[in-house]
């Protein structure tokens, strides 16, 4: 694309129970969706299994390549919940038990005595890193650098998210528009190419699908300039034409 | 875990139509559910766009990684389906037009002028890898070394690896058993520490979800010693109801 500033992100979902397919991750097209409003670009998602090694050593790839990473998962009391030392472990910083997070957890627990020592360790937080809201259930994620560290309970991730979405500084808004029809993509394969030679600054994707024994076809046009995008649109829609499809335009 | 071999896989779903948020991916946990079932392990995937560099990249970060690279996606007949060139570049080697695959695809056109320049793009496939069959539409996947090549619709996707499934050597399965309370993860975090310290060989797994206001809880145990998962369950009920909980076993 020609714009001038894009801003991109990377998420990394920390759970084997992703990885096992027993839990089916809802949090990435949710991201995806919230971060393109915002003018972030989703460059790359990775999931990986609670593995110290394989966090920190994730975790130290991605920040430097993208200008945002989101982490979900493995931030509560358990043992298998070992994202907040990884961080700290990353980025060389100690791991304190955090007074604001303690006093935050207190709030959480009637009687004392509940906020044992499991639950303390959710007040474990990297030196430097700032909060970040849990209006669910108290215990806080945090930021650190570019690194922003949520829940993997997607009740409380969207929560977090829409609490520091604000502050995100995001570039060019991506615009998307969808045109489908009942057409091979082999048909039209040639002249998608001709047309994305002419729109340099619009990305056109393509995406087949395949259900009762139908092939059907949606032309996806992202780009930041909207009359860009309405001129490659209509090129598009007279190119099915131009192949016996009756093009439809999914609403945004 | 104690066991001797794991073998391990990687899922690399290429397309920018999932990092938009547009699709959601449906591949990774049906893979994910298949390898567990021949007693491959997926340890780790990555979501990354149609762009020729990081497609290039990551695969081979990957390939030296985990005894087996799965990917899906970008084989298609338009622009935006790069995956084999890359895949070529990434082991150095040509992308030629394959015999056996022009004459799979001949098959799945009534007349020879169907198979246009565009749906030839399909036949191109590295030098030296194996084609991978696709019995609904015919255009092949392809193996080359241990990175196995596949299509992104789902249908697809499935028909081509139950293909080869049988050709994959997977070490000792991965047994799991769920054991579900209405309890609190911060209630339940020390004892559950102290017997994943007993049970060195097994895997606890600790998932809360939040429903309707109200918190649930999920122990997952995984390992290859059945004996062993059994010790571990009943550990962990007898655990759960000294803390006045219920345990129920989700049936496997």
């Amino acid at each position: 694309m020609a714009d001038a500033k894009q801003v991109t992100a990377c998420v990394l979902i920390i759970g084997n129970e992703i990885l096992s397919g027993r839990t089916k991750d809802a949090n990435l097209p949710w991201l995806a969706l919230r971060l393109n409003d915002l003018g972030v670009r989703l460059r790359e998602a990775r999931i990986i299994p609670d593995v110290e090694a394989v966090i920190v050593r994730t975790i130290n790839e991605i920040r430097g390549q993208f200008d945002y990473v989101f982490t979900t998962g493995g931030i509560g009391p358990t043992h298998d919940d070992i994202t907040a030392e990884c961080v700290a472990k990353a980025f060389g910083v100690r791991l304190l038990q955090n007074p604001e997070a303690v006093a935050r957890l207190r709030t959480n627990y009637a009687r004392p005595e509940d906020l044992n020592a499991a639950r303390l360790r959710m007040a474990n937080i990297p030196e430097g890193a700032r909060l970040i809201d849990n209006p669910v259930s108290k215990a806080p994620g945090f930021q650190i650098g570019n690194v922003y560290v949520m829940a993997g309970v997607p009740a409380i991730m969207q929560a977090m998210f829409d609490g520091f979405k604000h502050e995100l500084v995001g570039g060019a808004k991506v615009l998307s528009r969808t045109v489908t029809a009942e057409l091979a993509e082999g048909k039209i394969a040639e002249g998608l190419t001709a047309l994305q030679g002419r729109y340099a600054d619009v990305e056109i994707g393509s995406y087949p699908s395949y259900r009762l024994g139908r092939f059907a076809l949606a032309i996806v046009m992202r780009g930041t300039a909207a009359d860009r995008l309405t001129a490659a649109v209509a090129e598009l829609k007279a190119l099915m034409r131009s192949l016996g499809a009756e093009p439809t335009e999914e609403a945004a």
